[in-house]
């Protein structure tokens, strides 16, 4: 199933995709698209009642899918091929555990949301990961039932500003800045995520290709570490770290996050 | 002014601490102590209009007077003397700029509440900060106006889990355990922290003990850094760096932490 939270008719909804109702007359319908159920509130709370209102998908601006209200956790140096090219830059060693770091909810942007490059930084990078959303309150869970505290998983781009992560050695600031965590389109509650592509496109370029086949700690080992320190929160995200190829960003560059299975995030650098 | 969060009858309120009403027979009234006088709503939403009813300060349970709903954004290596301490441990370099970190939100504690001990640390030290409240949104804003910004002051103490923090690199798993960010026990609105000393005392030895003068970045400096980097939203919580003589927590340790002006937080360790 695949959640969107999104925006229409000035209100905020959450809503899960569909096939439109190729019936003509039917209200709303089109025969060739998607389109949005409504749901009377944010189904991690309330479950998925419907309103009975359909929009097409193309009627409604899709936003952020969540807004953490507590953190947003991120795994540093999980794809031995990234650690490998940042060796020179913020150390290349394989960590015994995952490596933790936070970014605030105030960086979150949603798909087609714009990410803007701050006067302070000369060197403003993408990192395309895989973000799983946490669904239910998780502390000291065991990794062999961690993956049930997960309510789905979306695309994300942990955008840094590497030349004041190298600079500041603490990553909170580099990560943090205001549009450095896009997220989006939607949430996939149920994708194989055995062995997804995931890569990151700069102007159509091919510049990140990974596979989570090859993720160093499993998104299982990720929730259970995390949950021994932080209590985890329903809408709490995990950022599950970045494959290879990291690069800069330029203004006017857009930059496209897609996981098999899971959709594909668009944002433009300003 | 004095503002607390504070549980009566089942119910979280804010209030304003004030002296008792002295007069024999008024209801509430105590002639040797202080009232809380409970507001409709968080002051920093909807101001100060009060509900009618006061309460003697020792019949309502004082809670952390915030919990962010954004972030805890902390300084590191912001007085002297501390930077010196640490200089084998995680680096003895002045910054440049203001070292910032992130604590979530899911750490907080209040007054009274305990401390608990990770199992997967051997190490957990305390670190007795000012901590700045932010009340108004906050982007990008002088250092000249930055104060305007704050909504009050209270007290921190920024609890570590030194082993992992030194094995991680990263400061934010081992400052972010749950109860590792206990505040309070009030926002005071408008002390003078000209020059202000700031204490920590473990089981009533006095472990800290530095002044609001010594702190190499000034407040309004860090606020004006802060919201360079993350909008800054009301209730969001800074801390300020703590001063020389950090040093182990162990089980049935009471640790107060207290700022002339401001107040003084106890909690116990478990």
């Amino acid at each position: 199933m695949k959640v969107a939270r999104f925006l229409v008719e000035g209100e905020i909804s959450y809503g899960v995709l569909d096939e439109a109702e190729s019936a003509p007359g039917v209200e709303g319908g089109r025969d060739d698209g998607v389109e949005i159920v409504e749901l009377t509130g944010d189904p991690m709370v309330s479950g998925y009642d419907t309103t009975g209102r359909r929009f097409p998908l193309g009627d409604v601006r899709l936003l952020a899918p969540v807004i953490p209200r507590s953190k947003i956790v991120c795994v540093g140096k999980n794809y031995a091929d990234h650690v490998e090219e940042m060796r020179g830059e913020t150390g290349g060693e394989v960590p015994a555990e995952p490596l933790l770091f936070l970014k605030p909810n105030t960086s979150v942007i949603g798909p087609g949301d714009r990410i803007v490059r701050p006067e302070i930084s000369e060197r403003v990078e993408h990192e395309g990961e895989l973000a799983m959303i946490i669904g239910a309150i998780a502390k000291n869970v065991p990794e062999e039932d961690a993956l049930k505290y997960v309510f789905g998983f979306t695309c994300a781009n942990d955008v840094t500003a590497r030349d004041l992560q190298i600079a500041d050695g603490q990553w909170a600031r580099a990560k943090g800045f205001d549009t450095f965590c896009p997220l989006g389109p939607v949430i996939e509650t149920d994708p194989d995520l055995s062995d997804a592509r995931i890569t990151t496109r700069v102007n159509g370029e091919l510049r990140q290709d990974g596979r989570t086949s090859q993720l160093i700690f499993s998104l299982a080992r990720i929730v259970a570490h995390a949950s021994q320190a932080f209590t985890l929160l329903p809408g709490d995200v995990i950022l599950t770290g970045t494959p290879a190829g990291v690069g800069r960003l330029e203004a006017g560059d857009e930059v496209e996050v897609s996981i098999e299975g899971v959709g594909t995030l668009v944002n433009r650098v300003v």
